[in-house]
């Protein structure tokens, strides 16, 4: 998207997609000039990278992306699409500020607003908003991460003065990777174990002071710095030790447990394990946020690495002459454009997720298997965008060459900052083992009051047959399929019903043969965990078809609303290498199943290269539509290239 | 491999086995207390950092490693092997000091010893040696890389003056990315297009003094800093434009081309692309001490994840007490396994190209199409061992979650260090064209005359059937095959001699299919560019089967190699993961060629998961095979595990 030169309207018909339902919170990021554009900090020293970190978030007090996360009560607008979407375009500026922004105004603020009750918002939102009380959201330990239910730290409550008295009992109890605790926090959300008269009641959050006004530690309170990160310098992540520091009762956030004036625990949700999963339910806007700001990077990389790619040459044409544009070699667009296509589908499926969740916290939606879903959506979306971010700037760094290697072209911060996002808000291989949880389970409520294993175990024993579950054009994706012209035939991928069929015939059969292997576990403990170690490859599989084929009917239904035009057409396409490059890349698993012969699958990999080539002549039209403006994606190569 | 504990003596003969012809030189460099150890640069100044690599390098100017790669004639050993040895032990270490190094003494003094005569190794080889002659190579430029053939930098004989005229016609021209140049180098050998008497005669190597003793840029050259890049921070990369800058004739290196007392030029060369791949071809040490230094640093990632896989756990087994060391479980196996079983693969291939670089640089082995094959498998090797250590690396971090992505746990700078060699001494994808030149050729002398693509298309016409080439251990391998219980069988991939038979088939099919391919090219110019392009992921296939069936050969005749015992068997079992894994990555390819039923590729599925298990138990013996000094892979996480 060039300021400078005439608009293209594909692009512009394509964006138009793209941007979906938030498209206003989108125009107005681009058009405000506080937005935090990415600039590599170079030889920046630590302090003052994390000083403009801190100012640059700030600066955002004032947008939807803020005043979206809070309720009206306290003057938000609790328009939480409004805020995720926000933060996706801060994706495509300095990731530190993304991260920043979303530990303070996401995870420090969500868990506030979702698990503490009135007294607490009237009394930190607006300070959580505005950061005069800078927060942090202490969760992960050093011994524990994934499993989160398993923490060490106590939160002990004192009958004798009333007090809650947290504890950190060993090294491995330390809180750790705490974005904010390193120089900025003042108030943190602990996690911690609940100890109430003797008993313990599982994990619950506890708002702790950690520093005073002049940035002190707090009596009890050992904060050190995590140091030198891989990226994200701007942030400063750090350690939290609590020597038996004492917080009045009322700083339990008490929404799903609360201690009364007797100094018993009471909740409304009887199971420990049902309880957990639902606190952990209400944070699933952190893990949205992280996909969103991961497939928003990896469109920056794209957008840059495909301009370059257009203008570099390099070897000459056998006429000796003219030099070869570096996109035209077939090994390059095979690089590069596959990756576009499923950026573009991921950012469709992206948009879908954002809307759901509005619409389940605005009350739209209700029920306890959507919220299931949703997580469990959110948890898969955020897995594979983050793991297609990886890759994705990976081979863009490598496809601009000793010039992708500069920290001016860009990719340097955008590798380094986004590296964490498969690891952060849960772990990918945990993650897909909750999308699994959800396909097995169907996202039933029978089955939240046992842990990840347990419910997949139970869950398989219960499924006969695989469900696909269509929340999202259900209706449409049903009809197409019915009028594909049958499944087995040599063109079933030649029609977009039959391309559907095809993703959920995958989906279905891992599912269901999953299942069956999960079903031996007989009630010896030693065995149940041999028997499920045992298929935890095929489980990963059957969540990433899942995930191909949730991303593919988001696509669909997007064109489908899409206003028809060249852009749309060009979208088509798109769809099509996306289908093409997703099933070539399991084609195995497809001849392994017979659903496709060994000459089909050779056709799956011609397919692929003719629509590379097809895509080419429109790469920069695609790259136009991410909307992302020229000055955010400003390179040194690039004025380099204008100087030859 | 650990000092304080009792050595583990399996390790100790698998650590016989990976150390090869120059474990004296390893050994030493183990045992030397100027080892450069990588300690993360945190918050160094830029200008620290790189005084503390250039200290570094300087104190290495005694070992092996540089006397290895001088000459006899200037007090040196010309014990090649030992010096990219010594090379590839500093990739286990500080990975600036190991380019920075490499730049100085492969490079840098590699041309001058490569391509200069006795008045060039005399006058400056000693400075070379002890650091006393900071130089560069500066070959790249911002408008040329991979297509060194049409830099456009010009040294033009002035015959007034018999002066030769350096000179940078553009801003494409610029010399880039230059190791040394920023900061250090005095003396820079440019490559240049060389014009005598009005004629050009192609690329070559003249000596141009860039700084002079103070430190100040010479009239007519123009310094700048690349500054911040991904990683190699303690290297000082910078860009150089010559303007009319006047060195003596002298300063050209003459060995394959001259200027004689007449102002003619000279050359024991005709053709000039012969000519070109000739001096290029002597300068294959750098490609070779890239590859060798990516493999080091993947060991080195492996070793620390394993380690920490072997301690770290995470949930709870089914008995609700304890808790699973994460390498347990089956995901986990898969991450790291195959990468081990690659990396000793890998390790052993490279070994047998420094033995084949040491022999032929010797003279003990003779003849171009031995040359041409070094430099075809050198390159090849090079592009695989930097795609290995770039994914394995990335594997690693991720495996170690967020303490993966603290400095102080070594993957940031191995991550961040190591990226650019993919890039730099050959873009990969060129270099497995080079490779897939070499084998539509046969290595044949014929086709030096021609371009990569000219030779590539004339070797196809030629090419009848594929000559698989089995250079190393050429009748241990024929003898396996010959014994082997024929292809077709179920247990055909039971058998080593049936794992190399099918390796070496899917190479030869996969060049012969190409070759046909290939041939349809007509004289049209045009047309040719279009089937070349068009087979551009057939050719690049062709090459990795080709590098794929050579490191399985560098391992197998390792092992045959191998004194009896428990380490052996051990090996017998990594190889093993070696093939299944490889097959399992390529086994669409062996089903729609009709190599694999779908029944046989599951079963190759099945075998790596039964193999990750049969090796779990060993995985320490054989991070510590690695021989990695543990001072060396110290990290904070494992510090962590040892409090909890």
């Amino acid at each position: 998207m060039s300021s400078d030169q005439i608009t293209d309207p594909v692009a512009d018909q394509i964006r138009t997609v793209l941007d979906g339902r938030w498209a206003k919170t989108r125009q107005a990021l681009r058009a405000d000039d506080r937005f935090p554009v990415a600039v590599p900090a170079l030889e920046l020293g630590l302090e003052e990278h994390r000083q403009r970190t801190l100012e640059m978030t700030t600066a955002l007090t004032r947008t939807d992306l803020v005043r979206g996360g809070l309720p009206p009560s306290v003057g938000g607008t609790g328009d939480l699409g409004a805020s995720v979407t926000g933060l996706e375009m801060i994706g495509h500026g300095d990731l530190s500020v993304f991260v920043k922004a979303g530990v303070q105004f996401g995870l420090f603020g969500g868990a506030i607003a979702n698990l503490g009750t009135e007294r607490h918002h009237e009394r930190y939102l607006p300070g959580m908003a505005d950061l005069s009380l800078p927060g942090c959201f202490a969760m992960t330990e050093t011994g524990h991460g994934s499993d989160v239910q398993s923490i060490l730290t106590t939160a002990t409550h004192d009958p004798e003065t009333d007090e809650l008295v947290i504890h950190s009992p060993s090294h491995a109890a330390r809180k750790d990777y705490i974005g904010g605790a390193a120089r900025d926090a003042r108030l943190a959300a602990v996690f911690a174990q609940l100890v109430v008269g003797g008993e313990t009641h599982g994990v619950h959050c506890v708002l702790v002071p950690i520093r005073d006004e002049s940035g002190a530690a707090m009596p009890g309170v050992t904060i050190s710095d995590c140091g030198s990160k891989m990226g994200l310098r701007g942030v400063d992540n750090g350690r939290l030790m609590f020597d038996e520091v004492r917080v009045p009762r009322e700083n339990l956030l008490n929404r799903y447990g609360d201690i009364d004036d007797e100094g018993r625990y009471t909740s409304p949700i009887e199971s420990v394990n049902r309880r957990f999963f639902t606190m952990l339910g209400t944070l699933v806007r952190g893990r949205i946020t992280v996909g969103a700001g991961a497939g928003a990077a990896a469109r920056s990389a794209l957008a840059i690495a495909i301009r370059y790619g257009t203008r570099r040459t390099q070897f000459t044409y056998p006429d000796g002459e003219h030099e070869v544009v570096i996109l035209d070699y077939l090994g390059h667009q095979r690089k590069l454009l596959p990756r576009l296509a499923k950026s573009y589908a991921l950012a469709l499926a992206q948009n879908r997720v954002v809307e759901k969740m509005a619409a389940i916290d605005s009350g739209e939606v209700t029920g306890e298997s959507e919220q299931r879903e949703l997580e469990a959506r959110a948890a898969g979306l955020k897995a594979i965008t983050t793991e297609h971010a990886t890759d994705t700037i990976q081979t863009c760094r490598e496809a601009c060459g000793g010039a992708g290697y500069m920290s001016l072209n860009r990719f340097t911060d955008l590798k380094a900052d986004t590296d964490v996002f498969t690891t952060f808000e849960g772990d990918n291989t945990v993650l897909l083992q909750l999308v699994a949880k959800g396909m097995l389970t169907n996202y039933a409520s029978d089955f939240a009051d046992l842990d990840t294993r347990g419910a997949i175990l139970f869950g398989a024993r219960q499924l006969t047959t695989s469900v696909i579950e269509r929340t999202i054009g259900g209706s449409l994706i049903q009809r197409l399929i019915s009028g594909a012209p049958g499944k087995d035939g040599d063109d079933a991928l030649l029609d977009r019903g039959g391309q559907l069929a095809f993703f959920e015939d995958r989906e279905s059969h891992l599912t269901e043969t999953l299942a069956l292997r999960l079903r031996r576990v007989s009630d010896d403990e030693a065995d149940s965990f041999a028997v499920f170690n045992a298929a935890q490859d095929h489980l990963l599989d059957a969540a990433r078809a899942h995930m191909d084929r949730v991303t593919l009917e988001a696509f669909v239904t997007a064109i489908d609303e899409a206003a028809q035009g060249p852009g749309r057409d060009l979208l088509e396409k798109v769809c099509d290498l996306f289908v093409f490059s997703t099933v070539e890349a399991n084609r195995a698993w497809f001849m392994e199943h017979g659903r496709l012969s060994a000459s089909q699958s050779k056709g799956v990999v011609a397919r692929v290269n003719e629509l590379c080539a097809e895509l080419r002549p429109h790469v920069g039209t695609l790259v136009d539509g991410f909307g992302i403006p020229d000055a955010w994606l400003t390179t040194e190569m690039m004025d380099d290239l204008a100087r030859f």
